[in-house]
């Protein structure tokens, strides 16, 4: 997401808060407006930033859109959970965004990574897609073996014409 | 495996049969010998064995080296499963095999990987690696996203210097 | 596949025939018909279909689904490569294909991937997608890295509803 | 590595400082002390640590284990190259380290893999092991296909028995 020192954050789905947190730490003199449907996810989020002590990230519970408008303009959107609304989010996202601001969006399904590329063609942006995968050894006997866990997909974007 | 039509195969771990018999009808005028230690599995190959019509094929009950010094140098050896002997048959199936011929091992833990190409290196045989890994798409919602299967490694090994 | 001793099997833009040739070598009672319309690929297929003395396989050079309305219905389809007629060629084997029968295609573009799910989805088809990954050993000082292949992935489907 | 605000930080084999200075911006209150023998990397390391603006961070161009013994005691080690000192620097970090601290390592050979974990269950430490493989979009015609980046692997150890 290349933040800065002072970079303003988004973060769009926020879980338990996990990305917006590590972004406000990388970015003291910045600020990671935050938001989250879920009470629960939301909840656990705002005892994360307790526990670490992190003073420069707002949570609100809700549905993106609303309140977006009320945010500064990002250098950086993180959009974890769309919620069916991605069309859109990624239309204001790469709207509001400042020039070189990166917009980095976390995909389970086959289906949102083709929704999300076809928007962004349609936008004419800059974008590209990278699929990880991690394994984690489990012991088997006195051994171990590697046991797979899901591949997800991040795609980032920018303005303009796609980069490759 | 490099099979052709007259190969003599091993089939050493043969499970249940998968390996060993779509070798025999890539090999209809070769044979492929067989040995598998679980009762279970040796009964469930015998009736792969009579569902396919497979005649170029025969499965012992029983633990490996067993009964190896009994089958005729093969073309090519599959280790499917090694039951603790594994030094002593990469030993043998270099040995035994004629020139040109392939040994191939399936492995779920690392330090199987590391025990059998520590022998190979030993043994200034020519070998290489490959990890596989598969995941398959999974109905979520309406949508599809992708559960990973475990890394595996096959070890493919010959005799002479590396070819790397 | 699952592929009898007496299947009928398309091979859909062959390229060198390493498919369709084993499959010819699986079913020594069936035959395979394939196509290609590269003919450097087509003349290395007839030229390995020689050298493994395979009787059971026919290549034509030429762009599918030319000359596919000559073919008896199949058991089995394989489509390497659809040269943008991956539409029509999709309803073509769903339509000619024997109940039980399998559709296979292989894709290395999220696009085309996206293309072909979409058409089984319209069709309602039974269908699933598997993701393959290989690294292969490579010597680096007196040890080895993993260099990896990328990813492919493996389109299968037959008529009726999904089956996952 | 589970760094908290003030941890104290060794990174080992730095590179050009990436692991190193994030970690110095993620624990504003502690310090990040860093080696590399080669000199190119040092000196992008620590034109880097000035772009950034990072304070607590120091820079040694050096061998390592050279220098450590001067290092106050760490809460978390990154090893990112071991220039052949791999088993002394694992056991200098693992007596040196705080305890719940963390030592993690990366590799690229299955070599280094294998000693690493042989060490580490010498010592009765806890370890897991995760592989990581990433792929990226890149065009093809008007699609996209995905390239491969080898996979690495991450050696996470502390003190005490194998917590698998």
């Amino acid at each position: 997401m290349q933040l800065r020192a002072d970079s303003i954050v988004w973060d769009i789905g926020a879980g338990s808060g996990a990305v917006g947190l590590e972004a406000a730490r990388l970015c003291p003199d910045g600020y990671v407006y935050a938001i989250e449907k879920n009470a629960d996810d939301a909840a656990i989020a705002a005892a994360n930033r307790r526990d670490h002590g992190v003073h420069n990230y707002m949570l609100i519970q809700g549905k993106a859109p609303q309140s977006l408008e009320r945010w500064p303009d990002p250098d950086a959107v993180f959009i974890g959970g769309s919620g069916g609304e991605l069309d859109e989010l990624i239309h204001l996202s790469l709207t509001r965004m400042k020039p070189q601001g990166w917009l980095v969006m976390n995909f389970v399904t086959f289906e949102n990574v083709g929704a999300a590329t076809a928007v962004l063609k349609a936008l004419d942006a800059q974008w590209d897609l990278t699929q990880l995968q991690a394994s984690r050894s489990r012991p088997i006997l006195d051994m171990h073996r590697l046991a797979a866990e899901n591949p997800v997909w991040v795609v980032c974007a920018t303005r303009g014409e796609n980069h490759d």
